[in-house]
């Protein structure tokens, strides 16, 4: 079984024989941590012209890879959106990371009152994205847009689209019910899941948000979980449910 | 809202009227960390005589609890195992964090084909476990077992146990459906979840694990999800469906 070969995310547009410059990082991956041949295959995707196979090249420290064949067209089922409040470092990577590897559209960091980390380094966590998407073979990498207040964000609320509100008190249905009678209706919609701060929200947050015509507050049962844990779990049970879990990964070895 | 009072768990037996001594590190935590008057409540918990509160009390550095009331009767129900490889030290800590915050019973750690991490640290990772069960409200921390060979794992499976494999290659149902499928028969049956190492199952494993008569392959979508993500999102899945989900978190501003 052949290895596949490595898998980048770049910003330019793929087409039959389009020299890609890659960035300095990349070209150090493939020339000094894979030892990579001029020549060899690189797959390239940039989440909006499919997967490409490439051969890699190099000319002094410049890195490139000339597009060849198109391997995958672009064509995803859009996962849901991610509404949450930044967390610690380490954790809100670890959200980040699973929260696309899950299949996440867009993440969309809010202020709550109880949101007590100020700093959301964006660039980082794109990176953080980026190498996720990479290397668990999606074809985009999902949005992370700037932080807004949470009545900025909701006065800001797109059209068509629901809100599977993680409730950490009040009652609620279980996700699992709540998302196979979703399914069962088959009432099209855009999504967004949200998951509340360390903490929670705060009660007059919690009431408002449940109170959104848009909103189901759904139990992920009885421990209390972290927001990162809360967040990986909903999104699973969504995937499962009403996303594109039916698919199989990509055989790569085929062929 | 009083704040909660702080949760750890001990080895000792818990009654009324019990002096329960502290560890060092518990000590620490609730007088240096938390300043924490004598005489404050702390709850404690030990995995089988359901969770106490108690008034904290100091002599020269060593710190004890005397349970006084009993606050929940040691009633939980019981979760899935969890069948793994061992992975790099951060991927294994976050396994071990967020399946105990979503209610795994147990860690059976085990060597495979292509498991490259040699080193299990299993004081540390139990530590993680304690400290998530303090933290997501368990009353018990999961065990962890010594690593085994699979071979060894399989020869002594437990009876009328169902493995529910996660598949990353072959036919395999989406894992909702599947789990769908057994709730609605109805049948009880113990239940361990099986996620492969990076670099998944050896072929000649998957091919083994698959044909056991005990096994379910369940497909968890196209992205290729790395092994902590997979337990992470099987455990989500299993839960939410053939677990505790129905129940709500203590409220704990109650009363």
């Amino acid at each position: 079984m052949a290895k596949p070969p490595p898998r980048l995310f770049v910003e330019s547009p793929l087409v039959t024989g389009e020299t890609v410059a890659l960035e300095k990082g990349q070209t150090h991956y493939l020339k000094n941590v894979l030892r990579l041949e001029v020549g060899a295959t690189v797959a390239l995707f940039n989440g909006r012209d499919g997967e490409w196979h490439g051969a890699f090249g190099i000319s002094g420290n410049a890195g490139s890879v000339v597009a060849e064949t198109l391997q995958r067209t672009q064509s995803e089922a859009a996962g849901p959106g991610l509404m949450f409040a930044p967390i610690k470092k380490g954790p809100m990577e670890i959200m980040v990371q699973k929260a696309t590897e899950l299949g996440v559209a867009r993440l969309n960091p809010v202020i709550t009152d109880f949101t007590d980390v100020v700093r959301f380094n964006r660039a980082r966590l794109r990176a953080t994205a980026v190498e996720a998407a990479e290397q668990c073979d999606r074809l985009s990498v999902p949005e992370i847009e700037d932080p807004l207040s949470l009545s900025e964000r909701l006065e800001n609320w797109p059209a068509n689209t629901r809100l599977l509100l993680a409730a950490e008190a009040g009652t609620a249905m279980p996700i699992f019910e709540a998302l196979a009678e979703i399914k069962a209706a088959g009432t099209g919609s855009d999504w967004v899941l949200a998951v509340g701060p360390v903490g929670g929200f705060s009660p007059a947050e919690h009431e408002m948000l449940r109170e959104l015509p848009y909103a189901v507050p759904v139990g992920l049962g009885p421990r209390l979980l972290k927001a990162e844990t809360a967040a990986i779990a909903a999104l699973s049970c969504w995937q499962s449910i009403l996303g594109d879990w039916d698919n199989r990964p990509i055989d790569r070895n085929a062929g």
